[in-house]
């Protein structure tokens, strides 16, 4: 059962430095490219300055955009505990600013993301903005943080219409499962 | 030159599921214990509504309690990257909502605070809670949290005094040291 109204997604690639993020509209299993960006901060600034800037550049985005749904890529952890420390501050604010404006945020690991777009997790960044280019027409990301926050974006747009058939022949569950949890989608990566 | 205006100064400790607050005044070199307590989030919710959560509590702190200055703990990145991830989101937030108010934000590592409270790096958690109440006689935090974060704003009042006597003598430099700029009090520590 895939609803027929256009449904607005924003996907969020986080970062410090450059915070990727692109509106999709998703009508079936129609897709269609609406608008893309990215958001800077100032490396010489404090880190609570920086995350203000990000909080307060991703307001603006959600405010103009007025998505109905959000998506996330979730961060890698790596060896380098500062730079997974770092990208956990950014992560911690995408996800805040669309919670504050009471919309549900679904997470995306990055190797769903390419498994989902490019069809392998080990995709390059240049694969997967063909990809979005392809599968998006009309979009032309300037840098591969949209590309990705674009890919995350139809991440979702598959996830939720799979999450949704799904719904319609499964039992009724004592908790259903709904946008925003990101464990569920985590185990079938 | 040491201020002896009464300065508000509220000591964040950031954790995901316990969040410590405690704010104290100091008056020249004398501390007192205004108050102090711990924000909790539901382990079972989504990690976009726990930050929500943490974020309007620390508001609600920020907005009642009108600090002049912010100290927040620095993440401890250890070997578990999940978890110093986790740590790393919600010292996001406590760095941002202050940012957001317009309040300036200084950040200590943990074993500049133990040091500073107890007089060694490797304190335990008992020593630092002692040594709260004896600096902070009206003090009675119920949990360590608490306790920490109170130790945050007591070394964060101790370590601005010092900053402010250091400017008083130093001639004028390009970018005078300023509350926020955590990187020069690490590499006093």
């Amino acid at each position: 059962m895939v609803t027929t109204e256009p449904v607005r997604i924003l996907g969020i690639d986080p970062g410090l430095r450059r915070t990727g993020w692109g509106l999709i509209t998703v009508t079936g299993t129609r897709l269609a490219f609406v608008s893309c960006g990215v958001l800077t901060s100032d490396g010489d600034d404090d880190l609570a300055l920086r995350l203000r800037d990000l909080h307060d550049g991703l307001s603006r985005v959600v405010a103009a955009m007025q998505p109905d749904e959000v998506a996330v890529e979730e961060t890698f952890v790596n060896k380098d505990a500062q730079a997974t420390l770092k990208l956990g501050h950014a992560r911690a604010v995408a996800l805040l600013v669309p919670a504050l404006a009471g919309l549900p945020v679904a997470e995306y690991a990055a190797n769903l993301v390419k498994k989902t777009v490019v069809g392998a997790g080990h995709a390059e960044k240049g694969q997967i903005a063909a990809m979005v280019r392809f599968l998006l027409p009309k979009a032309d990301p300037a840098t591969a943080d949209a590309a990705d926050a674009l890919a995350v974006a139809i991440t979702h747009a598959q996830h939720r219409a799979a999450r949704a058939r799904e719904l319609a022949c499964a039992a009724p569950r004592a908790r259903p499962a709904r946008v925003g949890r990101g464990a569920s989608l985590r185990t079938r990566a």
